[in-house]
């Protein structure tokens, strides 16, 4: 039976079912991911022993009629930035290899597993997650699954070409500018950033504090809604985490979604990128029937603030090793961090001062829609190694650029669904489903009417 | 009739029993005001005009028999950086003199006015609001009503003396680390610094965004009570003001407080202070037979920690005038902005670090007190022009020390009052009565009670 390419719930059906325990699950797919890796780099760290016992577990529950949970003997594997109890949590870097062990797993970790979901392992990523290629100086860079010349994007790059790779049916990974989304996009899967503040980052590895959020990566918007609503609730052990109920999704996902008004972005939203990107949008839509167009005010200004509040925020968590090793570091990151260290003081005030501002005005713009479509990337994924591409005739750099879409919207913690638009012969792109703060159903209803018409 | 000592409930019931008409009172007040400001210079501006035609409507509808306000008729004076329509708002600026002046009044100034309060002018302050002295090089110092060789103390100097001076029975001032408890306290009247967005400060100029709150000055517990329940209420005009529903406390004053438990602020709280300001508290202490002591952990850091919050902050808003007029600041407040903007955004982001840390902690703490007492200033007022100042026989910086136990509360935003403490022959001090976020009943209910049984 070819399970790899099973979303998380045919596969646990197939387990809840008997057709297949979860012990041949893990198995079949722990061997897979050892062999693939090989290629695809994706993972850091491959928990196979850990997880056969798990799966063990699931069985016996099975054989003995227990409740087993919607995700029962599903593999998964989490950016490497997230706690695994008795492991190092890298976080993509080498200072990190000599922390001591995890002593227990993530929030998020303890939540999937509750769920029966079986971690198999930790995944590749740019170095304290300030990148968006995963070409990491210590681990290797991992490529993308559709071409293996090019980047997985990043942050989560690992995370994006596991599920992409059908290594494992679903990946977490962690969004502070698109971290999830970009990557998301230039790999061909559905990559979800919820509301700040919406899911626990207890047991994670921060990177800019006031923009940290952790996200999802699956193939499909079912297996996208039953994560959500696993990883849901509020934790006391992360300040930011919030109190408000949770609310459930996967039972809601064919709501009509006529009663919505959805608007494509505009001005901002349709510059500076590839024109197949802009056509994504466009095909989204067509099948959407939308009319409008709407604007984003200072969404320059938006993108222009994060870069400022992240390059600050990341800087002071790192500041004593730039003082003191600053050679142990990924030269990429490093050089950010430590202009960071030197932005004045002034300008991080006046961009939350801009972002309060900029909260508001979009806060506006939601009593008027319901749900933003906008592109993810500027482009398709680009070549390894490539510092340069030529947008419209401009040669711009890369690395800052994958992210002219996405910063504007995490900026202010509004949830976002990247849709991959995969393409016969070409490589993916995304497009972006914006809601207003706790709005995520909107976005996994359109997700899932999406991926109907589109038939991925 | 001598009303010039009367409270603000007393002298409006004498309106309202037609004793005495609103335009006697303001005309009086405003003919008293106008010849002891040559010497006290608590007033920036008297507005006698307005106030006198603003008396003569209370009084009409007084004739008419129609519903006037708790505070009708009573005047009352506003620290110059509260709008007053038609005036410029000086802040205690030479720059600020060229400002449009103000549309509209502050919210504050429309809600006293609403309960029939009548503004007479605004108050002398530290420029900026940056300050503990009130020696405004522009606008000369306001002395101290008990010792005019000696300071009112800042930022809200003008509004502190005004009251202490029986010019008019309460004034409004703002608080960042103490601006509105230190004049309190040595000028011997009741100063309350209410939660963190409890009162709305729209139409009031900023001097630190994460700290400052607006508060008032009286001479009676029950005019504290009266004006702070006519400033409550949900203002959309102001990001930070609060939703809750307000929490009246007029008709409360008399509650049990029996039923409170009370702690004095040991460790910090009790060092680098003169023996009569320790000497305070244990008078308030004996009265309110408390036993037990209760530590604030890392208060010093709190107080680090909130003087670079304010100068970094502070220094936000005056970026561009720093840059291109510095001669036209006070020399005192202009050295102090400057040395903020080149404080390290690390530095910055840390402190807003520490102060998430510090407020859990000392959220916990008020799971097991209901009210803590500690000393406002560490000293009496301190001569006017002089410096430094000698505390158990260490010579001091006396600008930055006046605020040492009032920063550390501030900085997370707990409600506190000033209660005053007044001594046969001795200058003022002050003692703080400290609650959790949205308790300013129980300060008031516990003010009401040392009142009783001290007389002021």
């Amino acid at each position: 039976m070819n399970i790899n390419s099973l979303d998380a719930i045919a596969l646990s059906q197939k387990i809840k079912n008997k057709e297949i325990s979860a012990s041949e699950v893990i198995t079949q797919f722990t061997d897979n991911i050892e062999q693939q890796n090989l290629t695809l780099n994706c993972f850091t760290a491959i928990l196979k022993n850990q997880a056969v016992e798990e799966a063990k577990n699931i069985d016996q529950k099975i054989a003995k009629g227990e409740t087993i949970g919607i995700l029962a003997g599903v593999p998964f594997a989490v950016k490497n930035l997230f706690d695994i109890e008795g492991i190092i949590t890298l976080a993509g870097s080498k200072i990190n290899q000599k922390n001591t062990p995890a002593a227990e797993n993530a929030t998020a970790i303890k939540k999937l597993n509750a769920a029966g979901a079986i971690l198999v392992g930790a995944l590749n990523m740019d170095e304290y997650a300030y990148g968006f290629v995963t070409e990491n100086s210590h681990y290797g860079a991992t490529p993308n699954p559709h071409d293996l010349s090019r980047i997985s994007g990043g942050s989560s790059g690992g995370s994006a070409a596991a599920v992409a790779a059908n290594l494992v049916p679903f990946t977490l990974g962690s969004d502070t500018n698109g971290s999830v989304r970009v990557p998301a996009a230039l790999c061909g899967v559905l990559g979800l950033k919820p509301t700040y503040g919406r899911l626990s980052r207890a047991g994670t590895v921060l990177f800019s504090n006031s923009l940290d959020h952790i996200g999802g990566f699956t193939r499909s918007v079912r297996d996208m809604a039953a994560i959500f609503d696993v990883l849901q609730g509020e934790d006391k052990t992360d300040p930011v985490c919030t109190s408000l109920a949770p609310q459930l999704c996967f039972d809601k996902l064919n709501g009509d979604i006529s009663r919505l008004k959805i608007a494509v972005a505009g001005e901002y939203f349709q510059k500076g990128a590839e024109t197949e990107a802009l056509k994504a949008v466009e095909t989204v839509a067509k099948i959407l029937n939308i009319k409008e167009t709407i604007n984003i005010p200072e969404a320059h200004r938006a993108r222009a603030a994060a870069y400022i509040i992240t390059a600050c925020e990341g800087s002071n968590f790192h500041i004593k090793n730039l003082r003191l090793r600053p050679q142990d570091f990924d030269t990429a990151t490093r050089d950010r961090f430590l202009a960071g260290a030197f932005i004045p003081n002034t300008w991080y005030i006046q961009a939350q001062r801009f972002r309060r501002w900029y909260r508001d005005q979009v806060k506006q713009i939601f009593q008027k829609v319901d749900v933003i479509i906008a592109p993810t990337t500027p482009c398709v994924a680009t070549p390894l190694g490539q510092e340069t591409m030529n947008i419209n005739g401009e040669e711009i750099l890369i690395r800052p650029n994958l992210g002219r879409f996405t910063q504007p919207l995490s900026f202010i913690g509004l949830p976002v669904l990247s849709f991959p638009i995969l393409r016969p012969n070409k490589l993916p792109l995304g497009v972006q489903l914006i809601a207003a703060p706790y709005q995520e159903l909107k976005i996994l209803q359109v997700a899932a009417f999406l991926e109907e018409k589109l038939n991925i």
